[in-house]
C-alpha cells in the first residue's frame, strides 16, 4: 500500500493506493462522520463494486443512488438527483458522500458535496484510470453546461482519495487508453525521466502489468499533489494540468460530450499543443515526433475529429476558463518536462496549426 | 456616507451606507474587474432602478438580466439562467457580478458566482431592508430545494456591498416592516442597548425618520460584520444569527415560500425562541413580555400561522441546517442581548410551546 499526503493544512488528505482496498474493512472507517453516508455511483460501476464498498462501509446508515453512466449525465438536473437523496433521507451538515466510479462521477459528487447544505465532507473512490491519476485528486470539482464543459462548478477537497487498482481489471480497454492520456501529460509538463520511462514501457503498461500500473499510478498521483499543494485554486502554476484541455474542451463540447472520451480528446489536444509550441519556434520538430509517437502507440488520437474546424476551436477556446481578458491561454512548451502558460505567442502560429489539421 | 469593513483577511470588504449611492459614478468603479458586468435583478426592482445603476456603472460591456420576483424563483433552474446569461456572452473569469435587489437576488446571484466557472467577483447593492442588514452580508449564498430553504449553496464573499438607503422610499410597507425582525434580531443576539433604543424609537424608524434608519442599518450591519469576521463559516458564534431561523425556515418550507416573507417567519421565530428559552427556565417571563411587545408594535406576527402543526414543525425543522446528530440545535437566550447555540435543552419544553401555539 502506498501512501501520498496533499497538503493544504487544514484541508489536507492522504492519497491511498493498494489491491484490494475496497474490501478492507479498515479503509473508509477514520474517514467518516457521523451522520451517515451516501455513495453515489453509476449503473456500470454499481454491478461491480457497489454491494462491495457497501458492506466495507459498514454503516447501518448507507445510502445508495445509482446514476446513469456518461458525460452527457454530467448536468446540474442530475445533481438536483443526488440533493433529492440527501433531503429525502434529511442528510444534515455532518453525511459523508462516497463517489464511486470515474471522472464524471467523482466531479458530480464532489460538486454536490460542496453545495448541500454550503459544504459536506465527500471520498473519492476512482474506478477509472483517468479519475485515479487525475480528476479524484485536487479538489476540483464541477457539472457541465450545454455552453461549455466544467463551467459550473467549485474547490471542494475531498477528505481521502483510495485507488484500488484492483478496479481497473474491469476497465474497457478503450477507457483504460484513455487513461493513459492524463498519464503522459505528468511526463510532458513535470518529469522527462517519466516521459522516458512511458517511451520504454507503454507496452507493459497497455497490457496492465501491475508494478508498471502502480508506477503510473503513483507518478502521476504524485506530480500532481505537488502542483495542487503549490497552487490550490489555479491562480498561477496549476494552469500547467490544462496542457492539451483547451483544445480538447472545445472538442468534447463540439461533439456535445457524445463521442470521443475525455482522454482521448486530451491526446489530440496535446498534440495540437505540441505543434503550436513547434510553431512558436520553442519545442523542436524532434521531440513533436516523440510525443505523437508516444500517443500513437498508446493507441490514442493524434488529430481532431475532422468535422470540427478552426473557427469552431477558435469559439469554443475563447470561451474555455483558460480565456481572459479577450486572449486564448494556452499550455505550451518549451521542451518535455518544461511547460508555460502563456496567452503571449504568436496568433498566426495557432491558426496555422488549426488549418493544418 | 458611513463605510464598515468586514475583516476577513484577503476576503475582506466594505459596506458602504449612503444617499444616492446608486448615481454616483464613483461607486462601483474600484470593485470592477477586467472582464465585463452581469447585473441581475428582478422585474419589480428593474423599473425602479436598473437603468441607473447600468448607467452609474458606465461599462460599455455591461449585460442585464431580469428574472422574476419572488421567493419561490430561488431554484436551481432560475440559477441556470444566470449561466445561460453568462455563457452566450461568453464571459471568463473577469466577469463581475451585480446582485440588485432583495435577498433572493443577492443569494441566487452569490451562489452563481460562487459557482461560475468556479468562483467569479459579485459585489451586493441591496434595495431592500432586509437584505441591507442581513443577507448581503456574510457571504451566504444559496438556492433553496422543495423540500428545504437554502439547502444548496456556497460560502462566497462578495467584493463589496452598496447600501443606498434612498432606495427604501420605494419598499412597500410589508417587506419594510418584514426588514424590521432581522434588526430587532440584532438587539436579541448582540446589543441590549440596541434593543432598548429600539424599543424607544420603533415607531420613528416605521416611519422610515432617515436619521433612525441609518443608525438601525449602521448598527445591524456592524454587529454583523463582527460576527462574520469572527466566524465566517458558521463553525461557532456564527450560528446566533439564526435566531429565530429553525422555526423561520420550518414555516417558510411549510407555506412552499408562498405566502409569508421571510422577515415574518423570523418574527414569529422569534417569539417562539424566547418562550422555548422562558421555559427551559432562562429568559424571564417579563423578557419575553418585552419582545413580543416590540415585535407586536413592529406590525409583525408573534406566532406561526394556524395551519402547521407540531410534528409539521419537529420534522422541518430535523432537516435544517442547524441539526446534527440527530438532535435539532437552538438558539436560546439566557436574556436579551445574550444568545447561547445549543441542543442540550428540555425537548419537553420545546414540545409544550409549539403545542400551543
Amino acid at each position: 500500500m502506498h501512501c501520498l499526503h496533499v497538503a493544504l493544512g487544514a484541508r489536507s488528505y492522504p492519497i491511498i493506493i493498494g489491491r484490494g482496498l475496497l474490501s478492507d474493512n479498515a479503509t473508509f472507517a477514520p474517514y467518516l462522520g457521523e451522520g451517515g453516508v451516501l455513495v453515489v455511483t453509476n449503473d456500470t460501476v454499481a454491478p461491480l463494486y457497489l454491494s462491495r464498498v457497501v458492506a466495507t462501509i459498514g454503516a447501518q446508515d448507507c445510502q445508495q443512488l445509482v446514476l446513469p453512466d456518461g458525460e452527457e449525465y454530467k448536468t446540474l438536473d442530475t445533481l438536483n438527483r443526488v440533493f433529492d437523496s440527501l433531503l429525502e433521507a434529511r442528510r444534515t451538515r455532518d453525511v459523508t458522500l462516497v463517489a464511486l466510479g470515474g471522472g464524471v462521477i467523482g466531479d458530480l459528487t464532489g460538486f454536490a458535496a460542496a453545495c448541500y447544505q454550503r459544504g459536506v465532507d465527500f471520498i473519492q473512490v476512482p474506478t477509472t484510470l483517468l479519475a485515479q491519476v487525475d480528476s479524484s485528486v485536487g479538489g476540483k470539482t464541477a457539472v457541465n453546461h450545454r455552453l461549455g464543459k466544467n463551467m459550473i462548478g467549485a474547490f471542494h477537497q475531498p477528505k481521502a482519495v483510495f485507488i484500488d487498482t484492483d478496479t481497473l481489471a474491469s476497465l474497457p480497454d478503450r477507457q483504460f487508453v484513455a487513461g493513459i492520456a492524463e498519464v503522459i501529460k505528468y511526463g510532458l509538463i513535470a518529469d522527462t525521466a517519466f516521459f522516458e520511462w512511458l517511451e520504454a514501457n507503454i507496452q507493459a503498461l497497455l497490457a496492465r502489468d501491475h508494478e508498471c500500473l502502480v508506477h503510473a499510478i503513483e507518478t502521476s498521483c504524485r506530480l500532481k499533489a505537488k502542483v495542487v499543494s503549490d497552487d490550490e485554486r489555479e491562480s498561477g502554476i496549476r494552469a500547467i494540468l490544462n496542457l492539451g484541455h483547451t483544445f480538447g474542451h472545445a472538442i468534447e463540447t463540439h461533439q456535445g460530450y457524445k463521442s470521443w472520451l475525455h482522454g482521448e480528446a486530451i491526446a489530440a489536444g496535446m498534440v495540437l499543443a505540441a505543434r503550436v509550441s513547434a510553431a512558436v519556434g520553442w519545442l523542436s520538430a524532434g521531440d513533436v515526433e516523440r510525443i505523437t509517437a508516444l500517443i500513437t502507440a498508446a493507441g490514442l488520437p493524434v488529430a481532431p475529429p475532422g468535422d470540427i474546424g478552426i473557427e469552431d476551436f477558435l469559439e469554443l477556446m475563447a470561451v474555455d476558463k483558460k480565456a481572459r481578458g479577450g486572449r486564448i491561454h494556452l499550455v505550451l512548451l518549451k521542451e518535455i518536462g518544461n511547460p508555460v502558460v502563456t496567452a503571449d505567442y504568436d496568433q498566426a502560429a495557432l491558426r496555422a496549426v488549426l488549418s493544418s489539421t
